[in-house]
């Protein structure tokens, strides 16, 4: 009989997070199943480490079910790194990170913990995806999103993730019947509009919080944005080689 | 006469960071200078932006020069989106983040906080260089770097940096005149071996600290690390396209 493949499930949404439970439910039937997931929310923490302070780890029992779960206080990324090096005794086959509450397609990628946990595995040569849905309620719908997150997670470990590159799932906040597939995507090309909310405390002092509305410049039909529009899962291949290689005989006619 | 340049400068490693204050003396040089940058040290904070938390921003003097200067209470990232939609009246002609204290060549550009603000600035369509000197010292020399960093800075301005692409600068710990040259590179494909040094509190509680070993898998000579390891200064053209086109065709062949 063959050894059933580890998977490591993380988010960043915290350990007690109704995305990361319904992860580990789906990742149950597939493998078995090692959560080191941070101990609080950890949205928008890019690709943050901690290198400044301390971190802990330690087990923890959220709910019923055969996985293994530790909840430690760094990010994302410091919770991989701690999986793969302090917790694990052998390189997991699979490492898994969401369900996320709320979209990380298009430029999100880069500003998202959901997604930085998935690159850190993957820097690490562990094959990693990372699963949103769009919808940032506490109590979302994660059920509609099962039978997908099951199914590419399935034929990611049955046709393997070249190294190098980890995937970004995005899944449009519908009922079942209603999404019409699964589109493999490139990134579509946005930004962030920020919006200051300047306000005054009560001592007088100016502070501000950051919001903003996001701006797809990408009129593409192949991009992640354009499929989740359309009732589409996006399914976008992610590189960590930052490089623009196009842009290398350029830079190599200037004047340096 | 033509106009000055207006050049938002930024870092990573804090508003008084001597690495800092010698990238505004030699903006000083080029433009108009408006410093954004951080309250405090943000070392290895990614591309993390503030989401859950307030944030203060405020005129401050740290010495002389004709530069305008703020102090912010967030990550580099978020300094560059306060600097652009807030304080600055007109969109910068070039942002500069650095010059930090230590390296963010090969992956590290994905950890880095100096890298973040550059990138952020890319994403919102400002031209961005993103400096780096091999030294993490807090009195590091950064005498050898300025006429380099100027020259780069000259030229980035002439020339363009095309959208979509920001520059990724390193330079070696070396004398002026055993410095090689520059030398246009791709991120070299290397990661960190990590080392959790175990401890326990005074009251028996187990923590960690985060350290390891950089790792450099690829000996290809046109790579910063080789670059660097030989005495050049190295210039990596950076994307925020994260998707790997290369994977999109062999992704379209799975059963999803």
């Amino acid at each position: 009989m063959q050894e059933k493949p580890l998977i490591l499930v993380t988010n960043d949404d915290g350990i007690t997070a109704p995305g990361l439970r319904a992860l580990i439910r789906i990742m149950n039937k597939i493998g078995d199943v090692v959560v080191v997931a941070p101990d609080s929310p950890q949205s928008g923490m890019g690709h943050a480490i901690t290198v400044d302070n301390v971190l802990t780890c330690n087990p923890i029992t959220i709910d019923e079910g055969p996985q293994l779960e530790y909840t430690c206080s760094g990010t994302p990324a410091d919770c991989v790194k701690m999986a793969i090096n302090q917790i694990l005794n052998r390189k997991p086959d699979l490492c898994v990170s969401g369900i996320n509450h709320g979209a990380n397609s298009s430029i999100n990628v880069i500003y998202s913990g959901t997604m930085s946990a998935a690159i850190e595995a993957g820097i690490e040569g562990v094959p990693a995806i990372g699963f949103s849905l769009l919808d940032f309620k506490w109590h979302a719908d994660f059920k509609p999103s099962e039978e997908f997150v099951k199914n590419i997670t399935l034929n990611a470990l049955l046709n393997g993730i070249p190294e190098g590159v980890v995937l970004n799932v995005n899944i449009p906040n519908l009922k079942k019947e209603e999404i019409n597939g699964i589109k493999i995507c490139r990134q579509a090309n946005g930004y962030w509009k920020e919006i200051f909310d300047k306000r005054k405390s009560p001592f007088g002092k100016e502070y501000y919080w950051l919001s903003g509305e996001f701006v797809n410049k990408d009129k593409g039909q192949d991009t992640d944005i354009y499929a989740l529009e359309n009732g589409y899962i996006s399914v976008v291949p992610v590189q960590f080689d930052m490089t623009a290689h196009h842009m290398i005989q350029k830079l190599n006619s200037w004047e340096l």
